[in-house]
């Protein structure tokens, strides 16, 4: 019986993970040439509001419910009264996302990533007829896949979709599937030659009094980033939608406010995913506030609907952020970046396990106890309402803020 | 007001944390004591049966409902009709355990700890006037605080009194003071200069399909182990105790029974907690078959009303049959006795997240993808049952079990 449960769920789990796999191979090849085309010419930003209208007209004219982007996937996988993911989610968001790159939009990929993943097991298990709760779980698998193998962090990708439904709880009966799915899309992903970042947490300061302060102050700040965040996406999209009821001319006048925040900074290191301010912030040479730039850019970008996620700019936003604080604090910088990186992305998505599983898989165990601290803290800090507003809340997530 | 969260529930976990610290100082140095002493003087074990006469002489005299044991302290943190945890639990479950290994029982040591800091935590949820759910969420620090301080892994103690209530479920609200009360604990019993053996999982092997499925067949062994476990534990313990109404004749009885296999064997390496057996299982060169005996006898020590724990002997077992599973499969035996170690454990406690974490905190992130395969196949594996009776069951393990 047992057995049956792992062989149907092998082959389930396998198909979505290489579906979702495959679909991210070619999302990170075709977005690593539109990074490298927009860095070699910086004029393609003046071409960002058309880029705009035409994304948002797209949408307009065949999105339907594909408007909803990762929210729709977290509400069907939520059980919500069915409605299809339809397939044509994956071009809609795929060439919307890259386009967004391509013109200097500051946005992510995690969100390309799921919504394909999650159009793609809606399409499995429609072949396969599966009832609601296996479908539900399902769609889970398409979570876990699509941010696995976008990030080449199969752990992280397994407890993401776990958790990122429901606030407070874990689903445990998709741990299994949605691991298969991660484990699978991460090695087809690996298997087109794609190469992952890397970044080392260097020395972990010693235990000490003075350290934990530092550290609780630092990952304080880092929930308060995070709930400054998702506030801030939530507030330019509802500020643009009622500004401008044309979607096509919203995103068209959110372009133009991207060009011209972008000659207020003077240079173009906030456009796309901005890696390089990772790389900086580890190095402990990134600006001070590079991370409310960044924030600022990714939230004019989303909120004037242009495409591709949050998490990227959230991982941006949060080493930068813990870069700062360890000049401040005088504490390495690469520590305190890892720990900015992972704490402010547990804030902004409520997932503070899957958070530290990611951080144990990009930068070892040593600092583990650290990790943990700056998942839990931030996670705490943010509030209810975080990037998805489809998550529920199941259990609140303290006895003061019940009230 | 979440800073009043914060101060609130780090004084309560620090206290807790504290307490259940020194107890688990204590305790460790005095097993520390009474391993060296049977291990010394051979022929303590026949005085086995009249300390387990004695044992439940106690029990059965000032007892009452300490008798229940973990079981009474999980039952309480679920928020069972309220029931003191009496702090003559305290000494009750101590010197228990200490005459267990002292006279050559095979047992663990993690109930102990457990048990005194949940009897801890109950008073300080007193002293404090907690409301029931308040209660509940210290009670999880007293455990998360046992485990913590007596294995030396903060951060699996945390996860640990989050998860081992309810299968499927994980209190996230207890996150925070849980991790407050792991992390003190561990500190005050490391600052008494106790040390926790260190093992090296060594080699990772290459990523391929045969090492998959020979992990696969490998995990699913370790969860039915795990199952035959906590089945035999219950089962002698009903046997026991339906063939012996007097619970002193029933562990003198079981002394003897222990004394026969002793000789039957022909040598006491199965007492205590036999940490040499782990050390043999990463070196390649425990018994093929020490894992069974290692069962039985703890099983055998359990289910006649010695104290101690089943987590120590579940390492053991776990590690011992990994490294017999490495000879067949030609794999190296530390990797397996690694994998085995976890999954054992996770599938006799049905808490493999916290399984999961325990391993990275002990061997390191290198090879976190079959840590996490492990824990995640051998609980599923292993049915609803664990070694806990008054573990509830939020969600079954899958949709198979359902029915």
């Amino acid at each position: 019986q047992t057995g049956l449960y792992f062989i149907k769920w092998l082959v389930l789990g396998s198909s979505v993970g290489a579906l979702a796999g495959l679909a991210s191979a070619v999302f990170l090849t075709s977005l690593n040439w539109a990074t490298e085309t927009r860095m070699a010419h910086s004029w393609l930003l003046y071409l960002l509001p058309v880029a705009g209208a035409i994304i948002s007209f797209f949408y307009f004219k065949f999105g339907k419910n594909a408007d909803k982007g990762n929210n729709l996937v977290i509400e069907q996988a939520n059980g919500a009264i069915e409605e299809a993911i339809p397939l044509r989610m994956i071009p809609l968001v795929l060439m919307g996302t890259l386009a967004t790159h391509l013109f200097g939009g500051s946005a992510g990929r995690e969100g390309t990533a799921v919504q394909m993943g999650g159009a793609l097991a809606n399409q499995v298990a429609k072949w396969f007829k599966l009832v609601k709760n296996e479908r539900s779980i399902l769609l889970i698998c398409g979570i876990s896949a699509g941010f696995s193998s976008v990030f080449g962090t199969p752990l992280a990708g397994t407890l993401f979709g776990a958790e990122v439904l429901v606030i407070g709880l874990m689903r445990r009966d998709a741990l299994f599937p949605s691991f298969v799915a991660a484990f699978v899309g991460n090695l087809v992903t690996l298997s087109f030659g794609i190469q992952h970042h890397s970044y080392a947490i260097g020395i972990i300061p010693e235990l000490s009094v003075l350290l934990l302060l530092k550290v609780l102050v630092a990952t304080i700040l880092f929930g308060l980033t995070g709930l400054l965040f998702s506030r801030l996406v939530h507030f330019f999209k509802k500020t643009y939608q009622s500004l401008f009821k044309n979607p096509m001319l919203k995103s068209f006048v959110g372009g133009l406010v991207i060009i011209l925040f972008t000659f207020m900074v003077g240079n173009q290191k906030y456009a796309g995913l901005s890696l390089e301010l990772i790389d900086q912030a580890f190095a402990g040479v990134s600006g001070a506030f590079d991370f409310i730039w960044k924030l600022l850019f990714t939230a004019l970008t989303l909120g004037a609907g242009f495409q591709g996620g949050e998490v990227t700019p959230l991982f941006d936003i949060g080493a930068t952020l813990g870069s700062s604080l360890a000049h401040l604090m005088t504490l390495p910088p690469a520590f305190m970046a890892a720990l900015g990186f992972i704490g402010v992305f547990a804030a902004a998505t409520n997932t503070p396990i899957a958070c530290f599983i990611m951080g144990i898989e990009l930068f070892g165990s040593e600092g583990a106890v650290f990790l943990f601290i700056s998942c839990l803290i931030s996670y705490l800090c943010s509030g209810h309402l975080s990037i998805y507003s489809a998550q529920q809340i199941g259990m609140p997530k303290n006895q003061l803020f019940k009230q």
